[in-house]
């Protein structure tokens, strides 16, 4: 299945993109999509349904993040060799983890707002993880019975902010509409294998990434156990899992960062398209 | 006021301390503390009403975080020279962020849970800001306008995690039990100046943090300024101001970490008291 929330920043309702690709209505079922909404049992009953008796919505709402009431999103750091390596740096022994704020979360079609005093705003193709059963020490063979689906994601970053302001990450990877999510939270079932999915970013129309979760250095399993080692995943949490080469920090002659006016479009095997507008602070 | 949740775990309901110092329920004037209700206008509605007609809570119930539904729980490290110093770091010449989990916040007298494989668990007495209206750009001036009041907090950090594991510290932040929190949100009112505040943690009855805010590289109206720069702050969020010196890691000869057994106890003045049995993970 993939679902979906639609409708005005705050006031999105839910619905999903039938196989004919109408969009359809679930407010009558389930009254968002979100933690609550996540679990094995309520996608089943979901996947039951006769979609074609829903609702379907008319015209092209804004779609906003897929997942609602995310209560964190963790990200992994460094987790393609390639992208390690035009970064300057090593390929990591385990997981680098930082988190963004669940206030940077926008739609996947919002514009991206370039922050006041921002000079290196960068973009970073990911497969997203969604959690969809509480995950605390699980071991890597049942780590994917915690996936509720998996997500296309811009982790938007400001360099400066993430590496030339005192050490931590964070405070280059929060900014409001700096995590666009979506369009669709495609499930588990759908997907298949997590492994084999093939990521690209343009700006401008120029293709900067072009990567696939095969070069993965830690696999779907690997972060999902190691993450919950460390804190308590909860349904609705989103998983980054870094992004692969191609980044504008990485460009060569001489690094590429976004200005207002910057167009960005994104997509991922089966998880669709993100295109992003970037507008001044 | 000194606003509070009272309740098992997840199901917490409102409650206020008086002036007596009996706890007094709120639950049919309010559904939560949380971020609806600490709006200026709410807390100033709760101010006028006649609390000696509110009914007692009989008994010593368990306290919860006294704000539910936290956002985002963002840190400032390395806040106090003296700490800086003790962990072998040049204070710092812009606030350093990093985040917490909110799946780590816990009461004041849960116990905490020293994860598996854990070998460094440490202690962090701070003064936490409860934001109170979204901070987005705010100048210093107009800072302390979001703030709805302040509680104590024990940053609880598992250093290796922190320092040794990849670099980013979230990872020894974010452990469930690790943000002890409570046991009162004190309205700004009620607090006056956040910068005369003391603070201190015992273990084992031994005293090993001493501090005041008015020590603070940076204060309350300079850090929720700075923060909104990178991410907004909504109603809600949590920003812990650091520690003072005095952490396990920095004791002499050797430093000292917690184990199962080991009991800490902390207070800051009008803050009320913790105290937290350290349990296995």
């Amino acid at each position: 299945m993939k679902l979906l929330r639609y409708g005005q920043p705050g006031a999105e309702r839910p619905g999903l993109l039938d196989a004919t690709g109408t969009l359809r209505d679930l407010s009558m079922l389930l009254p968002d999509i979100g933690p609550a909404q996540l679990s094995p049992r309520t996608l089943s009953a979901l996947a039951a349904i006769d979609v074609s008796r829903l609702p379907p919505v008319y015209g092209t709402p804004r779609l906003g993040s897929p997942v609602g009431g995310v209560g964190k999103i963790v990200c992994v750091g460094l987790n393609y060799a390639d992208h390690a390596r035009e970064a300057g740096l090593q390929p990591p022994a385990e997981p680098v983890l930082f988190m963004k704020a669940v206030t940077a979360l926008s739609g996947p079609h919002d514009d991206v707002r370039i922050p006041a005093g921002a000079v290196k705003t960068d973009w970073e193709v990911e497969l997203g993880i969604v959690i969809g059963t509480r995950a605390r020490n699980v071991a890597k063979a049942q780590a994917l019975e915690h996936v509720a689906g998996y997500v296309l994601a811009n982790d938007v970053s400001e360099r400066a902010w993430q590496m030339e302001r005192g050490g931590q990450w964070d405070k280059g990877k929060s900014h409001d509409t700096f995590a666009p999510i979506g369009p669709w939270l495609v499930t588990s079932d759908e997907v298949g294998d997590p492994h084999a999915i093939d990521l690209w970013l343009e700006v401008n129309g120029r293709r900067v990434q072009n990567g696939s979760t095969r070069n993965f250095i830690f696999d779907v399993p690997t972060v999902v156990s190691y993450i919950s080692e460390f804190m308590t995943l909860e349904p609705g949490d989103l998983i980054l899992t870094g992004t692969p080469a191609g980044v504008g920090l990485g460009q060569k002659p001489a690094p590429w960062f976004l200005k207002p006016g910057d167009v960005m479009r994104l997509g991922a095997t089966g998880l669709g398209e993100q295109v992003q507008k970037c507008v001044g602070g």
